[in-house]
């Protein structure tokens, strides 16, 4: 019975990357790198207080799958909420769900089959980029310019695509305020043509608000979602004003689109006893003011890590200064390696990420670095910055040297 | 450009199906239904004592994406708890996932490609079923009987199916303790032989225990995965004993399958809020305490719903008195469909789970209904049953008189 060992075939699309090639991080290493809240603007005493009163309001119920009245409390709350973005949703169109992560494989998973093409701006969120694969797509890449998606791009190769009988997107994902990672801000008038781009060519919009409540300057822009309630699957949630580790977001989309996921999520809220906690702790919190906090926190630390780049990259690198959001997007205009710089800068002592993640494919159209400001401090962001600069220049260095 | 309304293609291998087909429940109906734990013997009090110092102690960390020092206590917990089941396993084979049901989807997704196939026991657990449908796989049941998996006919279905150049299963699903819905404990040694099918054929074994701590006689056996954890996916959670409302459940696996389920879970650990509570509570709190209680609970709850059935439907159905879990498994004798005496049953005020729901395909081959006894108590059940008879011989009056 016992035959020699064969090779066991694993999904194919899942892909296992080796993890932590290249130098090792220095002690004490800055971490511009991944998109973390400040840790001190998360709201501790507020949470502890909402968790010790609780589970006494409600008894049990907040421990069985269905969950207590922090279900219903949380969906109310968000339904307002969104209303300053133009949504206006029912609760058929709500779900909770573990962070916008899962919102973008959910809905991945049920608007795709095997095949499929998916269109995003490039560069992208590289977890969205993940999740298309993992449903078996290819994913597209479309031109970006500094207010984001060029959608007169998007129609033309739409149109050029349907012509010559080609195979046509079923979904574009964007992320139309303060994109991760470029920063930039899609325009009112560029929404409402992308919305009716999805009406014409019987596709769906993806549209992943993650950092939307977090804007430093200007108006809030109505959602892409307002223009096509019926064809567009909204995305945003607590992590970056509550804290990630709550894992705790919102789906808002059209009911065929809905119902496919509650499928998939059996019907279930994600950990309702983390929902009763969040339940009570929206009824009083004061999430006006922690969005002040946050916006003048993160408003004075983008404006700080722009200025040092200025002044220790200023001759190497052009950058946007976004609106919002978390990041600051680096494009080096000498011709060097984005992750020969990273993984030098990781020797240096900064954590930043290469530019290559963000598109399809294996390398990156120019080299890009993206930079976190919103999790550490000054002085950090200082050291951090200084650090990269150091490791661009030995690259260019030794680069020139070796011509 | 506005064309007409074009038909989207949806995943194909999501189904919707039309919810609340059939009569409506009856005010006040007793739920013998879904695998609900007792709601009285939940921990609210310790959790509560937990919830209320657990951000005290960690600060912010718990808010991140990583976590705080919860990640690590359950852990480490969970791993020095699984020796019972002779389970040796290293962090590196660990994963915590939002319950068993995550762990099922992410096994189904990281083994199986469209088309594969899986095999489980017939009956079987249905959110299993479609899971592996999900993942596009087709689903092929195997004979079972009062000892659980026919591993016999296991053995010579994998033999007859190589012989003859056929598709051998990648994956096979199965439940040996207290098995949902039949109650079957699959014998040590069938564990040992299963467990040698897995590496004689290059094939994994789920193995969900969902259910493993619940025992009310006999002793504990080793898990499958104790005889071959290279070719064994191990799953438990603490849905059934601290909560399902926590959503935290385990996964062990061999490495290839851990690292490729922890790049669907972007390696994050599920919701560190949860986790920093539960990892202080599990510090202090008396867990065996809790499963002697439970086990009391149930244990009397199973004696006394066996005891009604077999005074109010003895005639009609023959059942096995499970050594553990939440349910009895009534196969009727008279040829009935159990989906219509579900569907009765509900309007007599009466929700049990109609026995097609467990097999592949559309319907069972004998009829059967789950009952649940976990969550109800004994006046609940007598009601329950008593309902359950009522329907049962209206139904077999109406046949006899259309005959």
């Amino acid at each position: 019975m016992c035959v020699k060992e064969k090779e066991y075939e694993y999904n194919r699309d899942i892909v296992v990357r080796p993890v932590g090639r290249g130098a090792a991080a220095a002690k004490d290493s800055v971490n511009l790198s991944f998109g973390f809240p400040a840790t001190e603007l998360l709201p501790v005493e507020a949470l502890n207080r909402a968790a010790a009163g609780a589970l006494n309001a409600e008894g049990a119920d907040a421990l069985h799958y269905t969950g207590g009245q922090g279900v219903a409390q949380v969906q109310e709350w968000k339904l307002n909420r969104l209303r300053k973005f133009g949504i206006e949703a029912e609760a058929e169109n709500y779900l909770a769900v573990y962070g916008a992560g899962q919102g973008i494989e959910l809905a991945a998973r049920v608007l795709l089959n095997p095949g499929d093409t998916v269109w995003t701006e490039a560069p992208s969120f590289f977890n969205a980029l993940d999740a298309f694969r993992h449903a078996g797509a290819e994913t597209v890449g479309l031109r970006a310019d500094a207010y984001g998606l060029d959608v007169d791009q998007a129609e033309q190769l739409l149109r050029s695509t349907e012509a010559a009988g080609g195979v046509l997107p079923k979904l574009i994902y964007v992320i139309p305020n303060f994109q991760n990672p470029s920063g930039t801000t899609l325009p009112a008038d560029r929404r409402q043509r992308l919305a009716a781009l999805a009406r014409a060519y019987n596709l769906f919009i993806l549209e992943d608000d993650a950092y939307g409540e977090l804007r430093y300057e200007g108006h809030d822009l109505p959602s892409v979602y307002s223009y096509a309630p019926e064809r567009v699957i909204y995305l945003t949630t607590f992590s970056k004003t509550l804290g990630p580790g709550l894992r705790l977001g919102t789906v808002i989309a059209p009911l065929n689109v809905a119902e496919r996921m509650r499928v998939l999520t059996l019907n279930s809220p994600p950990t309702p006893f983390t929902l009763e906690i969040v339940g009570r702790l929206l009824q009083t919190y004061d999430y006006d003011g922690q969005i002040s906090r946050l916006s003048a926190c993160y408003r004075a630390r983008r404006d700080f890590m722009a200025e040092r780049v200025e002044a220790e990259l200023g001759d190497a690198v052009t950058f946007q200064v976004p609106e919002g959001g978390f990041f600051l997007w680096l494009s080096f205009k000498e011709g060097v390696s984005a992750t020969e710089i990273a993984r030098l800068a990781r020797e240096h002592g900064v954590l930043v990420v290469p530019g290559e993640q963000f598109f399809t494919g294996n390398h990156a159209p120019a080299p890009f670095l993206r930079l976190c400001f919103s999790y550490s401090n000054e002085q950090e962001i200082a050291r951090g910055v200084h650090a990269l600069a150091a490791a661009y220049k030995l690259l260019i260095q030794a680069q020139r040297r070796s011509l």
